[in-house]
């Protein structure tokens, strides 16, 4: 009777101990694939006053005077935005990763989430940001051969919760 | 001892049955991570003479008269490249995911892997490819504004493996 009690015990010891050792397997893979999409560093915190919220910016491309095109990695941390603001040459928007909104002046908040592209014309208002819960990841091309970014007013709650 | 036997089987098979659910669990983790590196579709294969091996293009943004910057996503398989070429304005490759070569005429052959970043300076006789034994996935961003694409003569077996 002992010894066959210990066989019962000792299977459920080892049946506890395996789902265990199983679970941190499952969890390290995890950890291991989160770490592996982020493609580019999230770069330095931004700290001047055109954007609302916490974002960081990762520069991957300068403008030089041969190619005038800048390219970075913006993270946007959940309910952060830029203001308004315009880009005289227009910009193209790689969404990465997350969720993020897109708005044009006029025009419906637009959802942006991994594999999405916008192309937005010169001289548009527009902003651009994460959703009020997700953090985004997006790449920015922008043209520098026309000037400097115009920055407008800040993105109001009431427009950035907009539907 | 029956009863007691028929207990000690019973949690056999329980921890048979959770072991097998809980590989079943981590594989389909496995999967969707594996999905969810793909930014972008991997887009139409490229037919055109200008690449040696398989390789594939999703356009993401198309060259117009107000912003002449086109976007594409190229999947490169292994031992796919593109023929010698250059960029009358210049290109920004951005390596998303796998192992890729990159090299400029007279500069020895630069590795690629995800986050790299390559300024390519226009006129510059240069190509680009997959590793011999890993795919390649980068996002090229070449400006129009100058005219199209000079096209060169096939990169050699004995060039593509050097190192």
């Amino acid at each position: 009777m002992k010894r066959i009690n210990f066989n019962g015990h000792f299977l459920l010891v080892f049946c506890v101990v395996a789902g265990i050792l199983s679970c941190n397997e499952t969890k390290e893979k995890s950890q291991e694939n989160t770490n592996a999409d982020i493609i580019f560093p999230k770069g330095e915190k931004i700290s001047n006053n055109n954007f609302t919220g916490t974002a960081w910016l990762k520069t991957l491309v300068n403008a030089d005077s041969v190619n005038q095109v800048a390219v970075g990695s913006v993270t946007f941390e959940p309910g952060a935005r830029t203001k308004w603001h315009s880009h005289p040459a227009g910009q193209i928007i790689l969404a990465l990763d997350g969720v993020g909104y897109y708005q044009e002046k006029g025009q419906p908040k637009k959802v942006l989430r991994k594999g999405d592209v916008i192309k937005c014309s010169p001289d548009i208002p527009h902003w651009h940001g994460a959703s009020v819960d997700t953090a985004f990841v997006q790449v920015a091309i922008t043209g520098r051969e026309k000037g400097k970014t115009v920055w407008l007013e800040e993105v109001m709650d009431n427009e950035y919760q907009a539907r």
